[in-house]
């Protein structure tokens, strides 16, 4: 069996990717049905991922990531969005699925409808684009270390300017808004930080037993 | 080789764990070890996490989190939490670890933290908490992927009263605000939700290829 922490020891934040080494398209599909199966507040998976192939589009947006190469050189860039419209429709095509996934009758389901309405829907628009957002990290962190389980490199970025990306990707028609962006391939042996030892808070700082 | 995406399947929200089955000590260890692991903006880790077995505590805690079960049956609570003062000493700090885990000089590291401060440092309190609940979150879907893959259960919760969770653990004098919280243990064999179907975003709409 793989060790879950070792896998999370080997990865880190690959700066320097192998342009030649292209990710599978089935390592790729395996990679997004983990980002598919993350967890998020009441199921309501909030946030929609662009996965950008495409090199045209790639050098459009380098410049608004302050040209970091790993936008280029990586197999793909996924850009994590939060749905900005999260309103009663949305949440009924939500139930809509449940009531198809589980068999379920929607008359079933009415008290949970209720119970997302008042503790999410009625949010203010800040407020729930700030807590889609928050999924989309999840969601992040679940493709970072499936990533490291398949022995795939990830560089997750923070780095880049989200309105002129939200621009360029043509988002605001779409009622998507750029959350967190990450580039997806294999790292290059020149990649010098591979070999750092990684810096973590000691424990006795990161938990406190109670 | 465990399936990442099966183990990811075989997760779900536990609403009902098995109050009589205790996580080990040693298998705590490894999910904190994986917490600790955890990638986040410029390695930062700008949370700290409260471990709590006390049953007091917890009982304390319970209404404050609308009474679910999980809060006393679940072998640990825990409390994800926001750092809110990630000012320069914050950063020196931070710094320093560097220095040492990596053996390198402090000068070395002056380009580094001049970013540093220039991109989160000098950010309104505000934006910084919600900078480091992000991470928190991205840190909490580590936890949950980790669990799964050593067959644990976990439930992340967003249903408690941030405030009264930070009144109650007295942790505004600790500079600490709650981001979201999880139970960690054994399922019990009485929770029918484990047997229902995953309810997730078809692929189509969840993804998009350019």
């Amino acid at each position: 069996m793989s060790n879950y922490n070792d896998d999370l020891k080997w990865r880190y934040a690959t700066k320097k990717f192998d342009s030649t080494k292209k990710l599978e398209e089935s390592k790729l599909e395996t990679l997004l049905e983990s980002i598919q199966l993350s967890a998020s507040s009441y199921g309501l998976q909030p946030y929609e991922v662009l996965v950008i192939k495409d090199e045209d589009i790639r050098k459009k947006l380098h410049p608004a990531a302050y040209e970091q190469p790993q936008i280029l050189d990586a197999s793909y860039l996924l850009v994590f969005t939060a749905n900005t419209v999260i309103d009663e429709a949305y949440l009924d095509d939500y139930m809509e699925n449940i009531v198809k996934t589980r068999s379920m009758k929607k008359e079933d389901l009415s008290g949970m409808k209720d119970m997302i309405m008042n503790a999410v829907i009625s949010q203010s628009n800040e407020a729930k684009i700030e807590w889609a957002k928050k999924q989309a990290y999840l969601a992040l962190g679940n493709l970072l270390s499936s990533a490291a389980h398949h022995k795939i490199d990830v560089c997750p970025m923070e780095g880049f300017d989200a309105s002129q990306f939200n621009e360029i990707l043509e988002l605001k028609d779409k009622n998507l808004d750029t959350a967190v962006i990450a580039t997806v391939g294999y790292r290059s042996e020149e990649d010098a930080l591979q070999n750092a030892p990684k810096v973590r808070k000691p424990k006795e700082k990161l938990f406190h037993r109670l």
